[in-house]
């Protein structure tokens, strides 16, 4: 295991290296390109690395104008698609941003890497090139949504589809940290996502997790339901990858829907677009919602170094509020909090509830 | 097992036999007896049974005053609240108004049975009293939703959350059989909910599922996200009882909550009220979304009989619709139908993908 990621985020002596997948999402190479110079101009305490195809970076740069001095560029000449299968990819393509900006980082070239790519591909690059935070069994996906009022923490939304209650467990301690530091959450409460407040619901894994979960060194506070996540009954969503993917993109699709809708039926009369135009300051906060700009990206939480997974849709304030979100990680020392806080789960907590498969 | 329930459903000759639960759900036993009233006043050809304490239920039925000769009362002393744990709730009041309504069925006193109330004590007493339709290894919650401006059947929305891929193929098959004849959706498109669009994502559930779905007697259109739901990408979402949970409670928590949100802000300044007067009748469609009063309720497919749950807090149109909806799939002859499509099934589906642990 590698663990000089961890051992580098703690160097303040130097700059914060940020490197940014210019290649990343559907608006490559402009936008990354623009919100990695928009930060480099805001924070002069990092440098920012953008990775990709250096032709095409150059030509985006030339075209800004003003380059910030502490921007960088390494050459990577190939680019993951959206919907390449992840592992297969990285193995094939050895040169591309997401390959070469994961490998910066393990060779201590950069502090952090972000990236609004293929995100199987980025959970992929994390684990397999720098490896896990001991102790921490699986990496999971931490992502900061805002509840139309209020932010809340999901984890997991993707990475870990055959979750453990070890794991969970883990994710909860794991997002704990994220959320106190990075979000300033004081003592963020801890939900289970399960199909009924009471206990005893869910499947095995709910059921085997709430129970380790009451041990744990964390502010738990049990089941949870979706209206816990909107009407502020937690900080924290705890779930297994597949359904909090399918949660995270509910939010996202049933928000940008209504809204379509809405537009669309507005624009069928005079007197209703003469009334949305008094009101429509009002609606900017629904699109908000699944949103992850503003906060900068999912954090890929139990990796020895920090990955940002921005959406695939960034512009470039997200990317900028990404390489920020990735100041933060380094310069609170998330990895070293999370390093010793997992330390704490086998002392609290009952592990052979796990079962003898989970523990490896 | 009874088949008797099959056998009932096509007696065509007498009256429909409709049992509602007068004291299921939060409006109980107010609305549920003024919504029996309401069918029974529409629906001629309908006896719309009335199922609970019948001092109560007399005393709502004078505040109405006129009451209809096609309905009538059958006593049962006991609820099921709405966080009792099921299948303990069941066995220990034998003379609830859910046990009695369901024990209607099994005796051929009623061809169906709806309730407002715990859905868990639903999904039991439709499984334990009536027994499976020959064939079918596992119950179903179908709900029919209205993803803004189109309807979908959602199945499972929390039944089995242990769910085997043959349990999810069979699901396919029987909400097809629904949303063809009681929705009317012509050859309806059936997506499998997934982490992705592309073959081989998921877990194991997922990935043999898609293997099997593609030889089912269905038309299958492969993986669907949450985007697809709400952007006409299928008419049928097929998921284990888990995640289907996660996914109804999200939209209707989501919704009621951006909903409150958007009251509170408009509330805040004059010009926005006047804005919101002109052009709130757009917004009327929006409280539709995760609400399935319109469609009546949930069906329990898969059981020997039609059992509808509908929502906690249906109001007196829910349980009209809900009597309708009974009645539809009664007339329409949904489980003869679902028997004969589930007999398909064995013919076309390499059953042998399921697993040893999940054939039974």
């Amino acid at each position: 295991m590698d663990v000089s990621g961890t051992s580098k985020n703690c160097e303040a002596k130097r700059s914060i290296r940020v490197a940014v997948d210019a290649f990343g999402g559907d608006l490559a190479p402009a936008e990354p390109v623009r919100g990695a110079c928009e930060a480099a101009g805001c924070y002069s305490d990092t440098t920012v690395i953008l990775v990709g195809r250096g032709d095409d970076i150059k030509r985006e740069l030339d075209a800004l104008g003003d380059v910030p001095t502490n921007i960088e560029l390494v050459e990577a000449t190939e680019v993951v698609g959206m919907h390449e299968a992840a592992v297969t990819a990285l193995r094939s393509k050895k040169d591309s941003s997401i390959a070469v900006g994961a490998r910066l980082v393990k060779e201590g070239r950069a502090d952090a890497f972000l990236s609004a790519g293929n995100t199987g591909a980025m959970v992929a690059a994390g684990t397999l090139f720098l490896g896990m935070i001991p102790g921490v069994l699986r990496p999971g996906i931490a992502v900061p949504v805002t509840a139309i009022d209020h932010p809340v923490v999901i984890i997991d939304v993707g990475a870990n589809i055959n979750c453990k209650p070890l794991h969970m467990v883990q994710y909860g301690v794991m997002a704990s940290v994220f959320a106190n530091e990075v979000m300033e959450m004081q003592n963020p409460r801890v939900g289970l996502l399960n199909v009924g407040e009471e206990e005893r619901k869910g499947a095995q894994l709910q059921k085997k997790a709430f129970d380790m979960l009451q041990d744990a060194p964390i502010n738990f506070v049990g089941n949870v339901e979706a209206h816990d996540i909107f009407f502020g009954g937690c900080d924290i969503v705890l779930c297994e990858g597949f359904t909090g993917n399918v949660l995270l993109k509910t939010c996202e699709s049933l928000v940008q829907k209504l809204l379509e809708f809405l537009e669309g039926e507005i624009k069928r009369s005079i007197r209703r677009q003469l009334g949305f135009a008094l009101c429509k300051d009002v609606f900017k906060a629904a699109r908000r919602v699944g949103d992850y700009a503003e906060y900068g990206g999912a954090v890929l939480l139990g990796v020895d170094g920090v990955i940002i997974i921005s959406h695939g849709r960034s512009d470039a304030k997200a990317v900028k509020n990404a390489v920020r979100e990735a100041r933060s990680t380094l310069k609170l020392n998330v990895n070293e909090d999370i390093t010793e806080a997992i330390k704490g789960v086998e002392k609290s907590v009952d592990v052979s509830l796990n079962g003898s498969s989970g523990a490896e």
